[in-house]
């Protein structure tokens, strides 16, 4: 820990404007864990954002080879922090040291992930539709389009994944990926990890011969610098993941802003699970073990816990809530990431505990201590109406059992949700199809719907949309995981009867780059023969 | 105009809780123009929104021919209307005939393109990743994806397109191609244009056996019925093209929404123009001929008409000068749309000519009147900073020649634009190598750029980006014109380990549409051999 300086990284440059003010905690213990950072300045992030803004023009022609080597590099760095890396991301999460291993290393999966949409190129939608000088009655244009970075980039890092969704998580390498500088706020309860990636990153930067001002990453407690940095006028997009609360201040203070700009939230959510009856009946037991451990995952800090399984009320529910009791028993305690979520989630227990027909059938545990073990609360469908306060996420391992009168039962709740990440549905094949109005409700309100599975399971590669109607996220058309979050940074630009030669080599008719293009309304990779 | 009953249409219906209390205007004479419509109610407007999200079922599964019969069904209709529908149009906005006879076909055009492409069916982005049930250390589970409708989208017809960007224009046929309900808000300027154009669609939809509650059309002259529109719990999106005023308040209300939704507000812009020196020298009278043309397309009330023309001071410069004067003298008056931009419209141009530095070279005209003619302005770039009120649009027929010292001048201008949604370059083939900068630097603030030729030739293509960065539009990455339109109004969803009868036809192993879709990565129309 001694490389550790508790300063902000603004272009390359470790500095501080005001004293260091606040420390992370050693999540398991709360025991203050050095060294103090500062709070950054609006000098600070002004510098931070000039600086990205100057780095815009390098990044605009940089060859795709030196960028997907970037991305690379940045894999190679993280890997290559090792122990020291992870040591400091469990003492300040709580998380254990196998799953930051493997969270460290998906986190460099992501950045070579991203080198390797930047080699492929077609990711920007190369689309060209040729002139017709001898069109009637008028000539039609030479009309090329393609994507094109949006501009400097703000990052917040988010604490339930110190690594994977933080400096140089899936917004920052995403980001990069479409040319975007960026600028990162480190989450507060994580700035000894996240000062160990920024130096890493700052280094490839360096080694790559681009800008320093394409990547700074600035420290602070309070919500002053996040504000300052969302309504800074060269800012162009925002990339969150967090609560609601945080994710709709940031939205807030972007939507008012002289030029507004998109703030991409991902703020969780509940994540029902159907059980239909068969399932039920036939599966009971495994459906109930698989979400326990769903519940559970992270110390249930996934954005993806399931909070709400909803079953018909009899034997099998009986069942499947006997098995979770047992299950539930089993898991060991384990410490939160920080005291703040802590705190939030024992009020959000109190809050379940005490609202009428929500009955815990597994302990709720002390009110002190660091740590917790999950609680399952079981209610009446009656009970669960659109404002109880079970649709209301709190964040953390607990879920409730709602028993229902079956099919009109669940499509009921279903047309009353809310915007979700993602729903699960457990059933029997045969059962399924006499579901699809259920299933179609789900894709109105979820982005993603899981079959015979817990929706903490997530795949990434190019199908995976892992967003959601608001409040899940802010912006439905967006995913914050997976190949397809690259389109959160880019814009398209039409380019009208322009000569070959003045065009982005993505759009030229030789096609240098062997990119699959949109050419007269057919996919093709071929290069087109010149213009006359 | 017999057939014209002065009501609102809800979910196929006539109605008006209100009594009559607006006429619109014949445009050349500002006289009344009947019949009276009534503003619509809080209840009318809530009753719209319930028929629409109402439909949002039947939308979701409906046969792609029946939507795509639809659509041309409308545009069969839009043609039947003949001069009816012309003659009143004409009347309402002072538009040529001609014009509307042809915005009329492209009206019908542009519904028939969506038909197209709502059975070529590819537009979905259908993206398939397959299982693999022996990957270690976890299997990989089947995951897949396409767009899928956001609901119930509110679009507010403009007055410039009283056809084209209106009750069956750009916006409503490509949410409708999304498979969205659409309630329009009709433009109080063209309420009998509107009327006609909302009854064929009705009209349509019923004979398609689709729910009547997919469409409805309010009237109002205020600005209560858009706020109500726009903050409907059930309304899902907005579609506007207008003024940035209205266009910002209808962003700011819909943001500041419990459940925030986009507002996809294009607000027209400046389109600047640069004229490199050697076209200057060579092509300059040429030039200035196309340039008065396009200053003065449609009464200079195209959102992408020129208002600065930027070129090196000297003797081609002079020159464009005395031919733009020439040109100019020869345009007969022409009435504007309706008195509202007549007044602002002369209201920006009083504003202009007060302005330091901005000298008119053409005749402004009386105050008092319908007509207009164009008027042009001369400045030294010195006094075209960023201030100046020549970077305000004023929509009308005006424009501003703006002479500076040479690239360095040139590329400052860009440097400091807003957005814009387009910016033309003249140049000669040798010397536009030199301007990279300023190709660049446009890439950044405009949504498409034309190599010699006015930004007004805007040709409707798959490559078409009618959009730009604010205040151009609300969000950079959509274009309100042209086939991706329609992504306004889609969203994706993810399917994980699905039984292949269970999923959406166009993600089935089979591939019953024939889409072209990513699987594992590579683009194909093939059938995927069964799951096991």
């Amino acid at each position: 820990m001694a490389d550790l300086k508790g300063l902000h990284l603004i272009a390359g440059e470790s500095c501080g404007e005001r004293p260091a003010a606040f420390t992370a905690e050693e999540a398991a213990s709360g025991e203050p864990l050095g060294p103090a950072y500062a709070e950054a300045t609006p000098a600070e992030v002004d510098r931070a954002l000039r600086a990205a803004d100057d780095a815009v023009a390098a990044l605009q022609t940089v060859a795709p080879d030196v960028l997907a080597d970037l991305l690379d590099a940045i894999a190679e760095g993280i890997v290559g922090l090792g122990d020291e890396l992870t040591d400091r991301a469990h003492a300040e999460s709580a998380l254990p040291l196998p799953r930051l291993r493997h969270e460290r290393d998906r986190t460099a999966l992501g950045a070579r992930r991203f080198a390797e949409v930047v080699r492929d190129g077609s990711w920007i939608q190369a689309r060209i539709d040729r002139g017709k000088p001898d069109r009637s009655p008028l000539p039609k244009p030479d009309v090329r389009a393609m994507l094109n970075a949006v501009g400097p980039v703000v990052v917040f890092g988010a604490s339930n994944f110190p690594l994977a969704i933080s400096v140089a998580g899936t917004d920052t390498v995403s980001a990069i990926a479409a040319r975007c500088p960026v600028v990162v706020k480190a989450h507060p309860a994580q700035p000894g990890t996240c000062e160990l990636v920024a130096a890493v990153v700052a280094e490839a930067v360096a080694a790559a011969g681009l800008p320093a001002g394409m990547f700074s990453v600035l420290h602070g407690a309070g919500h002053d610098i996040g504000r300052e940095l969302v309504t800074h006028p060269l800012a162009k997009a925002v990339a969150f993941t967090g609560s609601l609360a945080g994710g709709r201040a940031l939205f807030d203070a972007a939507a008012a802003r002289p030029e507004p700009i998109p703030v991409y939230a991902e703020m969780g959510s509940i994540n029902p699970v159907f059980v239909l009856p068969e399932a039920a009946r036939l599966r009971g037991e495994e459906i109930a073990k698989e979400y326990v451990r769903s519940v559970n995952t992270g110390v249930g800090q996934f954005c993806t816990c399931p909070s709400v399984l909803l079953t018909e009320r009899g034997e099998a529910a009986d069942a499947i809530v006997a098995a979770v009791r047992e299950r539930a028993a089993a898991v060991p305690p384990a410490a939160m990431l920080h005291g703040g979520i802590l705190e939030a989630y024992r009020t959000g227990l109190a809050t379940l505990a005490a609202a009428d027909g929500f009955e815990p059938f597994t302990p709720i545990g002390p009110d002190t201590g660091r740590t917790v073990t999950p609680v399952f609360f079981e209610a009446d469908v009656a009970a669960a109406g659109p404002e109880a306060p079970v649709w209301t996420e709190n964040f953390g391992p607990s879920s409730v059992v709602v028993r229902c009168d079956g099919r009109a039962d669940m499509e009921r709740v279903a047309a009353s949700l809310e915007g979700h990440l993602s729903a699960a549905v457990y059933g029997e094949d045969d059962e399924i199809a006499a579901y699809g109005g259920l299933i179609r409700l789900l894709e109105r309100r979820v982005g993603r719907i899981v079959y015979n599975g817990f929706t903490t399971g997530l795949d990434v590669c190019p199908s995976l949309h892992h967003g959601g109607p608001y409040p899940a996220t802010t912006h439905s058309g967006y995913t914050s995981v997976g190949h397809a979050a690259i389109y959160r940074f880019a814009k398209p630009v039409c380019y009208q009867d322009f000569p070959d030669a003045a065009l982005p080599p993505e759009l030229r008719d030789a096609n240098p780059r062997g990119l699959t293009r949109l050419v007269d309304g057919e996919l093709t990779r071929a290069a087109l023969p010149p213009q006359a």
